[in-house]
């Protein structure tokens, strides 16, 4: 390897740069950029992750590392003008790891290298400090010991071994503190910290300096493969093969008196995002302790401080006395240290997170880093940097992840009752977070007593003596039956599904609060009761789900909805008065302007639509028709339609049904004036609209007038081993035409009479299952019947299109031919993905932890598109759909269509629009943006 | 339209010739092409097929045809020395259908067009005989009736008008044959008719010649989409765009007197292939009394006559007398035929179907076209031809169909007992023809009884007083469990399942004669009956399965093998005593020469693998090891495997399979010695192996010493919605690593065991349902590992590859991937097809029927491949495959392996094997040899 492996820095001159991210680390990187900005920087150098590799590739340091180390090394012990292991002037290092991503606590670090028995006396002379010296000291060897040497037990709940001589140490003298223990105490904790290395590895703590370094090099590196890494990696989606950097650097010290100090800070507001300068410090202390939290940081600005008196009730001459702020404290540095947060965020143009120490009344800058924030402070820092002439109103929207948004829409816990509510051991379980947003209410088991306990609570009744005026829906797994419940519910816990479950779909189209696949829950319909563990949950108690979170809480918690939900939805709150609502308004005008694909949703109820064009919806891209089929008396006729034995019975039936029906596209129609609205004709098994258990059969037999006997035969003659495959789809309207007749007539007639109502329509329907162009021609020419026989009965021509969903391979695979009879497209990349990897989404419960735990899928298939094996198919239908009809009208309606990356994936096909449910539309028009920006940047 | 629209031909002169079938017609190309060879054709003309479609377009005769057909039919008129409408020399004419491809009685024909009330008196004149002239007549006038004035009834169980008058007039004079009627009579029936003709049409039978001409071409055009000939189409796949030619021509009289004779000849034996003039003749009579049956025909050659009279029980003198040989009865017309017939088969290198009429002694050629033949004639006509010298070894290929090999293979039911049973109304219903072949025996509700009774059978003992050597067993459908007891069943009958459900396939695969898909079967377990209409067959009657035609017949039919069967199973006939065999040795060694495409087969027991290797198999391409699982005691290690909760338990069942498995795979490859044996590891869903309903849960939970409960709770979590979706194939390797790892031991020891007794083994091991590439490389893992493991301790090195079957959509669209870690591809079109189409094979019963009336898929998906959408998924999987390793091996082991036309898609694709069940391995071999042919004829 002849490329160069260590970089130094130091002295306000460095080899690398803040664009070396992915060779010096983040740390590494911004430490050299720090330099060049003329800060100070206590000098150093950085071990490259190239090193990284060949360390693991080879099992060790690579050959000619160690020469260049020793070659920096002089250069550093030349800036401070100490030596390291030098008596006379001794140096002292630290080792810390850097990966080109944050990977926060995960890896280790080792300070204060270079003391050993004779050094450590040195340090009390130099400081003037005997006790900082053998605090100094005790630091290392324990540290050593654990990182180097391995002594750091792998089980969380073991203790580490150095912690529990000091424990014993504290309680033989009777004490609490560490600052309790004396010169005299530490000598002899490092004495026994000695020993327990010695009997526990078997040998010294080496008084080497060199050897202490190489070491602690080596450590680090390894430390990149410990447990908590390789986890977080796995939990984040990081390489493994990105490897750390390592930094070896001066060490200053901020605990050699009350002259020195330690702290982080944030140059804006990392919770809120509000522009004012936030951070925390310890006088005389090194950095660990200002996040271990042993002692109570103190501010660093006046300001804060102040409020923090008045939160924790300190009165302000108690807090100028014994918790000064910085600014009070030390007026000079805090000026050194604004000056520096200030140079730091106009250069990096981001709102920095910083680490710093003082020695000796001297500042020194330790680490800047672009600062983790809430998705709350994300979109207000992006927002108000553009008003600052910071940034551009491109680089904003870049800045704001598309799904943080969620947090500005969803109604949210009050945070104090649920920090409580933690404390108080009510977190009962965790679920999928499958709608987002938090709900609390009452535990009900049925669809039918959610929706009939409601509706009495509405008109101020009790059922069985309790107000059900708020209601948690609590299934095994839901089904379409369940709609008009789940409707009533403030939010649905399932102990099944995923993330695409039905419950989890519906949820998140009607914007209710959903934790899906809650596996612990051992629900129990006869008794009516919720078993987790030992705890029973019983019909009527009060149960809070957090969507955003998956966790569910035992007891209620209040919420609060967000302000853009009051503006928008609510309409309780006047937009001038919100801030919140104006940035957002801003952002998204940026994002409409900039995108080029649109944004639909889907949606199937007059009230669902409205918010989604509150939320900037053009149009509906699925109108489910089958939610209809369950409302009210409908689904007698439903029934009566599917018991029919021959076409003009069945068409008796569906004569009911379409008044019924109109009806439902009217009301959609007059929500969407001005806008397409993308009907897809009946698409489930029929048997999803007849009962299963021999109790609700007889019942039903009884209200139809039909025997038990067959009425059972007409549902065991339904049964299908795979009804996902089975008779559904375009299979429907292709055995019975009269069905896709029906709905074709509501539709048109509904056009028809709110054309004449001065509405303007644009009904586009949706064969849907195509696998082979003959289907789709055939109920294509059903839809241009009817569409013809109305325009003509009523004497009203309307525009309208007929499309097909894409959601079977074949259809893909021969979108060249099914063109020929589609006015558009809308992949349907549910159905698409289950077909494509042959899974279906309701059985995967079995294989997913294992394939998962085994990183074969790199993203959950039905969350995020599947590009390279789905996307192929939707590569090959839109180009071979366009190349038959070059103006095809090209969408997607899966849940993908509110995916951000899935979003950018459909801009590079060059699709005409997305959909996806009401509360995504916001997400997926700023994802839209980011795919133009990302794709011009490319 | 310019282009010519009438084509002549006559008097050894002809506008067209037999290469402008598309065009004339088959009749027609051939008529134009006879007259060329210098044959006595009556003259004519052939109005073209694309006329048929101007007509079609512009709903009549296209301007200018009018034109064309009268200047034909002067010279016509010319040639005949008569003129059409001319009292003094009159020209008749005849107009007859004929499309591309044959549709034999499917459309319209009008003959004795010219006769009127004036000219029938002069063809009386002119023939000498009055009654000929006014049968004749009444002939016209009914026909013309019937066809061109649409009083033929659609209902085909409403009487002709015509026949009804006939009928009643014999009535009336108490006579029971047309020939009993005088000229009086059939005057008096003229009058009649035509007085029906008005009554009916409210017009008269036209007198004009012209009228008549033009009505009749009209009329023929349009039969060309009437019911039947619509339905053939269907039947037969010919597109309703062919459109039909018209031909015109003189007609000539086979009934104007003992002169004159009408017949047909075959040049070969159509129904044995033997190589003899084969012909009936009529005496005094018109075409269509030989077809209508009402009069027995007589033999054409003396040979004919002589064998007739044996059969018939005619004394040879009565047959001279009265039934003479056309040899016999007019010598100068035979030899003339004879020398006609030779040259027709020297010039169409194809045994030919050939239509004569003599009129007054002369003979004239009707139709000459390629006879139709049995899949037996096809054969030895084939193969003979190439001894003869008449054609070569590849046309010989091209000439046999290679799904007519069946034929060959098969054992069949003796003709006169089957043909006895039919008379007798024995047969009950008809079902899919799933396995071909013939079988009898008792019928047995349930697999293992049939296994029991017929191994008590096999030791000559009765159960309930029955000896069950013969079983038939009926289900209403299979599962893997039913494997044993459908091997020891001569037919498998089902109720449900189409042709590629678990009963066909695996029946197929066996040898086993099937019939599937019965809907007519009301199948009772319970009272272990089955109920067709009012008829009951009960456990242990006779049922007979004509796996062949699907036809299910009451009681016992005797069966023989066939001679190829004899000669290569069951080695009871030596090779050099049957003719058929030898022949069919030969065309299989043509066929060997000239095919690159290897055939293998899918087996899994050794006695199919013999099998199989007889019939040519060149290597196993799939072998299920599933089906190993069920047999003996293996069923209760593998239930202990699905029980087991945790890896070591898991891993102790697995350790009791191994042994057996091993054994299993020793037996295959003994008898695979040198050829290569792809293996499949586990691939049903675990649920297969364990009982459902709750009495056999019972039993088991007792037999394996665990709870009711306990066992019913793991059976019903493993339940899935969509069994075919879920967790199967190498999602169950991937959970659980030890099936896998058994699997592959198990081969690697079978394989060192054999090596060590100097067999040659060649195992591919095939992991099923990957989807992603990962899942294959981490399989692959497993199985390099164990074949390290094994090499070591057996001190032995084998050659072996691991695979994947390609049977999801995204495996062949990430295919480039999934190559990195393949050494071989197997398309698994049978899974592939479901999830492409996303149809599930079980459940398509309820829409199918609407699908084929509408004619919505070509052909069935699941029997012959979609070439348009799944065959796009093996060209996209294929070519991805080879880009990344060049030297893939790519072969098919769906049902479609044993496809001819999906034989040749293979071929055309590179493909290095076809893989199907044994008994279709010579049908592959076949097919690939035709895909040569057919490549370098394209």
């Amino acid at each position: 390897m002849s490329r160069k492996m260590v970089y130094f820095f130091g002295d306000g001159t460095a080899d690398g740069g803040s664009d070396q991210k992915a060779l010096l680390g983040g740390k590494g990187a911004n430490l050299a950029e720090m330099n060049l900005l003329g800060m100070p920087v206590p000098p150093g150098f950085t071990i490259t992750t190239e090193t990284c590799h060949e360390f693991f590739k080879h099992g060790g340091l690579p050959g000619g590392v160690e020469r260049e180390i020793t070659q920096h090394l002089a250069h550093v012990e030349e800036v401070m003008g100490l030596r390291f292991g030098d008596p006379s002037s001794p140096l002292f290092l630290s080792v810390r790891s850097g990966a080109p991503l944050s990977m926060p606590g995960m890896m280790d670090t080792v300070l204060n290298l270079g003391l050993n028995d004779q050094m450590v006396l040195r340090l009390a002379e130099i400081a003037g400090n005997e006790r900082f010296a053998w605090d100094s000291y005790r630091r290392l060897v324990a540290m050593y010991g654990d990182v180097v040497l391995g002594m750091k037990p792998q089980d969380k709940k073991a203790h580490d071994p150095f912690d529990l001589i000091l424990e014993n140490k504290k309680k033989q003298l009777g004490v609490e503190l560490d600052t309790d223990l004396g010169v005299r105490d530490w000598k002899q904790v490092v004495a026994e910290f000695k020993q327990a290395i010695v009997e526990q590895t078997g040998q010294s703590f080496p008084q080497d300096p060199n050897e202490q370094l190489f070491g602690a090099i080596k450590a680090v590196f390894e430390s990149w493969n410990n447990d908590r890494a390789r986890k977080y990696r796995e939990m984040n989606g990081i390489p493994d093969d990105m490897g750390t950097a390592v930094n070896v650097q001066a060490m200053v010290f901020g605990n050699m008196g009350d002259d020195c100090a330690t702290g982080v800070a944030f140059t804006r507001d990392p919770a809120t995002g509000e522009k004012r300068f936030f951070g925390e410090y310890l006088i005389n202390a090194q950095g660990e302790d200002v996040v271990a939290g042993i002692r109570t940081p103190q501010q660093v600005t006046l300001e804060g401080s102040m409020a923090w008196a008045g939160n924790a009730g300190v009165d302000q001459q108690t807090r100028r006395e014994k918790f000064p702020s910085l600014e009070e404290y030390m007026p000079d540095v805090y000026r050194q240290l604004v000056d520096i947060y200030h140079r730091l965020e106009a250069h990096y143009l981001d709102m920095q997170d910083i680490e710093f120490t003082i020695q000796n009344g001297r500042l020194w800058m330790l680490q800047t880093r672009t600062g983790k924030r809430t998705a709350f402070a994300a979109f207000r820092i992006a927002v108000e940097m553009v008003e600052e002439g910071l940034i551009s109103k491109e680089q904003a929207l870049l800045r704001v992840d598309p799904e943080g948004l969620n947090q500005l829409l969803r109604p949210i816990f009050k945070t104090s009752e649920k920090n409580a509510a933690i404390k108080e051991g009510r977190l009962l379980a965790r679920g999928l977070n499958a709608g987002p947003g938090a709900a609390t209410g009452r535990v009900v088991f049925n669809a039918e007593d959610a929706e009939l306990r409601k509706a009495a609570a509405e008109q101020g009744k009790t059922v069985s003596g309790i107000l059900w005026d708020k209601i948690i829906l609590v299934r095994t797994e839901t089904s379409p039956e369940d709609i008009r419940g789940m409707d009533a519910a403030e939010g649905i816990l399932t102990a099944r599904g995923g993330m695409t479950s039905h419950a989890a779909l519906v949820a998140r189209q009607m914007g209710k609060v959903c934790v899906a696949g809650c596996g612990a829950l051992d629900i129990d319909y006869a008794r009516a009761e919720i078993l987790v563990d030992d705890r029973v949950i019983r019909e009527g108690d009060y149960l809070s789900l957090d969507g955003t979170t998956g966790e569910v809480f035992q007891g209620s918690i209040h919420t609060q909805p967000s302000d853009v939900l009051q503006v928008l939805i609510e309409g309780t709150l006047p937009p001038e008065q919100s801030r919140i609502f104006q940035q957002y308004s801003k952002l998204m005008s940026w994002a409409d302007d900039i995108r080029r694909l649109g944004v639909r949703t889907n949606a199937d109820q007059p009230d669902q639509c409205r918010n989604a064009r509150a939320f900037g919806a053009q149009g509906i891209g699925l109108c489910r028709t089958e939610h209809m089929f369950f409302e009210g008396d409908r689904i007698d006729a439903v029934r009566e339609m599917i018991l029919a034995t021959n076409p003009a019975d069945r068409r008796r039936a569906l004569d009911k049904l379409l008044p019924m029906q109109r009806g439902d596209f009217e009301g959609i129609f007059e929500v969407m004036d001005g806008l397409p609205v993308t009907i897809r004709t009946l698409d489930p098994p029929l048997h999803e609209f007849l009962p299963h258990d021999d109790d609700e059969i007889r019942e039903l037999a009884e209200s139809m007038g039909h025997s038990f006997d067959h009425l059972k035969s007409v549902v065991d003659d339904l049964h299908e081993s795979n009804p996902m495959l089975g008779h559904r789809g375009c299979r429907l309207g292709i055995v019975f035409p009269e069905i896709t007749q029906m709905q074709a007539r509501a539709i048109f007639e509904a056009a028809a009479n709110c054309i004449q109502r001065g509405i303007d329509v644009h009904p586009e329907i949706m064969i849907p299952l195509v696998g082979h162009e003959k289907e789709l021609e055939l109920q294509r020419e059903i839809v241009m019947r009817a569409a013809r026989t109305v325009q003509t009965e009523k004497g009203v021509t309307f525009p309208f299109l007929v499309g097909t969903m894409i959601e079977l391979p074949r259809a893909a695979l021969t979108a060249h031919k099914i063109a020929r009879h589609a006015d558009f497209f809308s992949f349907g990349t549910n159905d698409l993905t289950q077909t494509t990897y042959g899974i279906s989404r309701d059985d995967m419960g079995r294989f997913v932890p294992a394939y998962q735990k085994l990183k074969i899928y790199p993203n959950d298939p039905f969350q995020v598109l599947d590009q390279e094996g789905v996307g192929e198919l939707l590569r090959i239908g839109t180009s071979g759909g366009r190349a038959t009809r070059p103006d095809l009208k090209v969408g997607i309606c899966g849940e993908h269509g509110g995916d951000p990356s899935s979003v950018q994936f459909c801009h590079g096909l060059g699709f005409d629009y997305v959909s996806c449910s009401p509360f995504r539309v916001p997400i997926a028009r700023l994802a839209a943006a980011h795919a133009v920006l990302l794709e011009e940047g490319s």
